[in-house]
């Protein structure tokens, strides 16, 4: 115990379904203290004929994209500079918060806004973290470290940063982003 | 649908069902695009008369406390300066990570740290967000923005910062801190 | 089998239970082919603690009034001429089709049409019969033979009729009959 | 809510199932008052080899015809002077009544009955209903208006009728019909 | 996993409750090679108002006693020659077969059998084993080793025996022994 | 009622199928009292992909073999001499013990010490009982009569005999023999 049955209609993939264990397994064990070898999930897949709300056949929803791999499929595209790939993820109404940055609404005005302040930045993760809002976004959590070469060319690394962003059906709304650098500046 | 069934041995209070049944359904509306009104959450408890795992019947473990309460209690003693109800809250091998300080293992030397850096801190929260891991922690997230008074007098306000904490069986095990105060100190 | 598992929320009486069980049996056996004896139901009533949709508890509604007793009320209040308590059963928009009148809207009305048609009239049944359409309404039939004087004071019996009712909410808003009077008075 | 699982053996065709669902979620709406959207049906098939009762596997009774279909079948034989067809629709024990008629048994009754009394009738259906008794028949109701000519070749339309069926295992074992027609011959 | 939910009317006690898990949880060990720990046993009792047969809601029947608690009552009462309590064990047709002795029908007539055999014995039980038949009896066999005393007065002890008996409702209907006792009159 | 549901990972035979159905009918049936015909039992396999402990899949371990079938296996192996394949049935530290005779553990041991006292032994058999023990053996029990030839080429017939095994991962690993050879050649 706890066991946990699941209802969903068929049409899922093996991955979609590991994804609904790993999450429920994981949710139960923020109220009950049980350790994940004493949580079970069973899917119950149905077959579209075999139900019925309000006398009607559904057919499911595809799956919404792993919002993790969202995320790192974005932070990718960003550091290669791949900007076309990045544009692509984002939701309308995106906004970025940097450090020291006002609101931003485009990758455009980031590269701008980034330029005077470093070459390039490559990031070392730490770990991620997401859930699910009780809203329709998920939540993604990234930290770890910055490491790249300042306008003048010296390198730096071991800056802590997280980023937080918000996905909707799979494209990213919101980014906010909080680091060391400006504590590595004082410092220097 | 999806349509979640949750077995647990009896003993669970109204409180800890209603956050069995939100995290549940959160959870599973990470994978399932769905809004919360199609999630359906049935908790069937089970008298431990009437359950056996290994011939033998089971008592139900008493429920976790909400992480984010916990964050909270810890944030307001913290703020209130009541170091002995948060050092109560800390678990074995606490650690604290601030920007620009040595990760630091004690309320003391936190304490300590902070006395040239400013007079009083408060935090004004805009959300907190928990998770739990697939190890023992639960995880939580809060934002928001500090204001409060420097060494010299002078106060500050709406500065941005994020807090990620790990909790264990109820008692903070790790607590990381970001935020823009350096930012805050390079632009003036 | 089949075997038939009702979830709902808890709150309804023995009688209810009863009511669904019986209405859950007959109708599976429209379908399936199988004596009563081999349909079991059994209602998982769910505490509203336990029960949770859209991230909300929810309380149970009220069951509906048997349609049958709600008919043969309406019945016996005609009968005995109580038109007060007959008229308290009505639904807005209370519709009578009786054989040979313009549609009517009142027991006034209907009242003031049977008079020069007889004096009383005394209902036997044979027999009802009730389902619940997909819409609002549910339906109840019921057939048997009339009896009663007609206005010269000659009296009369064994006349077949049958009425048609719908329910919604537990007030009629339709009643559609037939009967055999003309057929009686043509060969008479 | 409510939910509503059901458990047949395996083997029911789509359609077969459909109308499972429906049955099963307007009945349960005599008696709770949901909508059809608050209703969830789920069929759950049981293969055969997974299902023992009294130790021993046990095959599906193949699914009966939908009555209404049964009732329409029938009454468009009739209405195409098909009594072939219509005769090997009748069970054992086959009884009509009609207005002024006595009862009768066969088809050949019936037309040696109705031959004085109109050329040929055609109906129009404003609707069916059917419920499933406690006993083995099915019930169908079907209502609507009749038209056709007078055996002096008059035409008349619009006269309202109701027929009541009972049917067994997809015979027909009884037919009761109620109309106007003599109310329309006192009228004219 | 395996995972069994036994579904039964309300009314069995916490014993009859965990010996229907011990039960359950052997049985499927039979087939499935699961440590005990591995198979999770859900009682879920059913009040008979909600649940319902052939339109009836039942009555459970009393749970029958552990057959192997019967089989040793009837032998402490046989040992203490309490032949009053031992025969109101016996059901119809009771039947006892012994080693070298023709079938025997009553407890008299075993004791006047005995007579010349030994003075008394005493039973060690090294075991019981308990099963259900398909049949209505219950099987339970017990085994270990019996000491006692000669006709002539010398003792013995250690000569294994094994007894079969047949318990149906809660009744001795058949007894069948084997033991060593000629083995060891051969012997010395 | 009752009804038992079984839920195990997907990949067993038909065969085990019936097994797990038969044991579990037998096995309820020795506390509630319900004929075989009252029980039912439906077995949900779960597809691997839809079952998850411990945030993994769980792969199903294979039947074990039925045990009566393991135990009639090595009797006939042993009354045809086929000491080979006997052999091959025997688990670790396997026991033999018969009347009379030291315990033994090995087949040799035991034709050695069955020479001098039967040329042949043939088993004519009444009935076998099986059941699964709270350890991890289950136990066989067969019970009959045996024929055969005295070393000196007398034939015997009718000596009742009961066998007991425990067989373990489907092997024997004791094996434990009463019968009445001994009171046989006392009378004689």
């Amino acid at each position: 115990m706890p066991i946990l049955e699941l209802r969903v209609l068929e049409g899922y993939t093996e991955n979609d379904k590991s994804r609904m264990g790993h999450v429920l397994t994981d949710a139960i064990r923020m109220v009950v203290p049980a350790p994940p070898e004493a949580v079970t999930v069973m899917i119950h897949e149905m077959p579209h004929t075999s139900y019925m709300r309000g006398r009607e056949h559904r057919v499911p929803a595809p799956a919404l994209p792993d919002p993790v791999n969202v995320a790192r499929t974005f932070l990718s595209a960003m550091e290669a500079r791949d900007l076309e790939a990045a544009q692509k993820m984002l939701g309308p109404d995106f906004t970025m918060t940097f450090p020291g940055a006002p609101q931003m609404h485009s990758l455009d005005a980031l590269i701008q806004w980034a330029a005077p302040r470093y070459r390039f930045v490559t990031k070392t993760y730490d770990g991620f973290d997401a859930l699910q809002s009780p809203a329709e976004h998920a939540i993604v959590y990234c930290r770890g470290s910055l490491s790249g070469e300042w306008p003048d060319g010296t390198s730096f690394e071991g800056i802590r940063f997280i980023d937080r962003f918000e996905i909707t059906a799979g494209l990213l709304t919101r980014q906010d982003v909080w680091n060391d650098i400006a504590e590595h500046k004082v410092k220097t």
